[in-house]
């Protein structure tokens, strides 16, 4: 059974994008070494490869591994080396004559450029080619905005099986296992990024890990989670209180959910990404808590976790209609404990739609 | 709670070898990008970071999101930025007059190097350094070692407790879910690969991703899986046979086994890894199945799942005491099914421990 995370015309349809691209960047081919972009272009999911895109045609070169798994992946004509990847994608280069070649400086190491670049033929030259693929990405189609509903529909069920049956007492690791497994056994291949449960003033941390200590009663527990289904990523936030919240948090809440609230408001076609940011960052300042939001709003996401566009101070892109993006102001205070809510939306016809089912009413335990 | 994978000692000590290390390569500074070499010298495991080695010091770079959870992991100096790293990172250059600066190719994009260089200061320079931290790393520290036990001892547990009650009809990701629900539930941080469960024909894809299809009665599943704990890896295959398995299968898992002890029989320290590989391919050359081994006989493990030295064909790493290794031989028919078996080793003074504890009896459901 062959994993595809969208029907196999829809990666041939990509390719023909790129290859009608290709002239108006005066290239000859696009290569593609192993990212989300080569999968996103040949529904190949295995864990090495390059991918070559010439008008035309599309050249995947993998390892033995992969021989059976990437025939019934990918309509690309595929290539099995046993030695690097470089020797076999410098050979095609060779045998098919290609010149201009783009290549990704922004997913490629200094080693594999190199090698390339030192054996490349006299005539061919490697040209740097930034955010086509994470352009095209950005916009999602149908296909994949049915998948990545599905993917935020496993991740809100995984959250309430488990957190109806969490109790005060069961480790921060145990509560992760325990969303995981549900995300899992609902349909997920892994979480699209490490689970994070932290109570009490571990919450503080943004990006705290799991560990060994007990949520208790009175403490303050960070849920932030994500599952990749059929390659693509959900990512929610939701704050567990056990027992009662002290006042400050309970401010703290209100102030993180009202800027959550306004931000989404903000989010519709031909506003850019940095008036959404400004949206959950005025609130927060208006609170008295503008410093204490240390990270952006958001992001885009799909089969990455993080991709384009940042929902940021600075981020000058245009939202369009497709794009999927995480609304997820926060704030911490190191000590007392940290606040964020976060939701995965998409951007529609004349504003958003929030994906994520799941309730941001101030939940207690 | 910091998240320590060593004493803090151990981070130092080993910052303190890289400084003594720098002057015979003529460097001022070793640049360490995001990688485990990162995580190996600072403790730091966040997602984003840089770190500068200077003599007598140790500089780490990453953002607001990490801000306390630096602090707790690492004794070198911590500077948070909120711009892009390499801004950071170039502004340390310069204030410290950093001349010469080592920096690792084979772990920096083409784009980081970009920007690095073209806001170098006149007099300093950016010089490759090839797996000098990733040589440090193939010898693990008796604290290492432990780490790697515990994770090995998760891992067989948690397929002890998971296979003990499988049972035909368990689709290959429920059966991959509760592998991995149990090691977390044991210790594990996550898995250290995407667990591979794969029956009837699927077998056949050496590196397989679990689906929604069954394991059936006559089926024959392998199971490829690995944990990580306290951030260091482990890796084990085995083979379930659910109900009788055909004479074919049979002799192909006699073979695998033969191979997979003679290449354990072939570990000590002083002999080339190659020779191992030779060792598991002769036999499956002696059963007609050396064109069916389609991948090396193992790999280096610890802080990563795949790193140096890898024990294939051309591989002359000579093997010394404290390195950790997997024999793997599989042979793979299309069609029919695959056989591969895995433990992980620890190279002693005199040969090699097996760490992994599970049987390797032909395993019947």
């Amino acid at each position: 059974m062959a994993i595809r995370t969208a029907p196999a015309g829809e990666f041939d349809a990509r390719r023909r994008t790129v290859s009608a691209g290709l002239r108006d960047r005066k290239l000859d081919a696009l290569l593609v070494w192993l990212s989300p972009n080569l999968r996103y272009l040949s529904g190949f999911t295995g864990s090495n490869g390059a991918l070559l895109v010439l008008p035309g045609r599309g050249d995947l070169f993998t390892d033995p591994r992969y021989d059976i798994q990437a025939a019934q992946e990918t309509t690309c004509q595929v290539h099995i080396g046993k030695g690097p990847l470089v020797d076999a994608v410098l050979s095609a280069i060779r045998r098919l004559g290609v010149r201009r070649i783009g290549y990704e400086p922004a997913r490629m190491t200094c080693d594999v450029f190199e090698s390339l670049k030192s054996h490349l033929p006299m005539k061919s030259s490697l040209v740097p080619v930034r955010g086509w693929i994470e352009e095209m990405r950005m916009v999602k189609s149908p296909g994949e905005l049915d998948l990545i509903r599905r993917s935020v529909q496993t991740n809100s069920r995984a959250f309430e099986r488990t957190v109806g049956r969490a109790k005060p007492g069961m480790s921060e690791s145990d509560l992760a296992a325990e969303l995981e497994y549900r995300m899992r056994r609902l349909g997920a291949e892994k979480p699209s990024f490490d689970t994070i449960v932290a109570g009490g003033a571990r919450s503080a941390l943004p990006h705290a890990q799991p560990t060994a200590a007990r949520i208790a009663a009175g403490d303050l527990v960070v849920v932030d989670m994500g599952a990749f289904q059929e390659g693509y990523a959900s990512d929610m936030t939701r704050m567990l209180f056990l027992g009662r919240a002290v006042p400050r948090l309970k401010q703290m809440y209100a102030a993180v959910l009202e800027a959550q609230l306004a931000a989404i408001d903000a989010v519709r076609p031909g506003v850019k990404a940095h008036a959404v940011d400004r949206a959950a960052r005025r609130v927060l300042e208006r609170h008295h808590l503008g410093r204490e939001f240390v990270h952006s709003t958001g992001h885009g996401l799909g089969l990455e976790i993080h991709e384009p566009p940042r929902v940021g101070k600075k981020e000058k892109t245009m939202l369009e209609k497709g794009m999927t993006i995480t609304i997820e102001p926060g704030v911490y205070l190191e000590g007392l404990g940290g606040i964020r809510l976060e939701d995965t939306v998409v951007v529609t016809g004349n504003g958003c739609e929030v994906l994520t089912p799941t309730s941001k009413a101030l939940r207690t335990l």
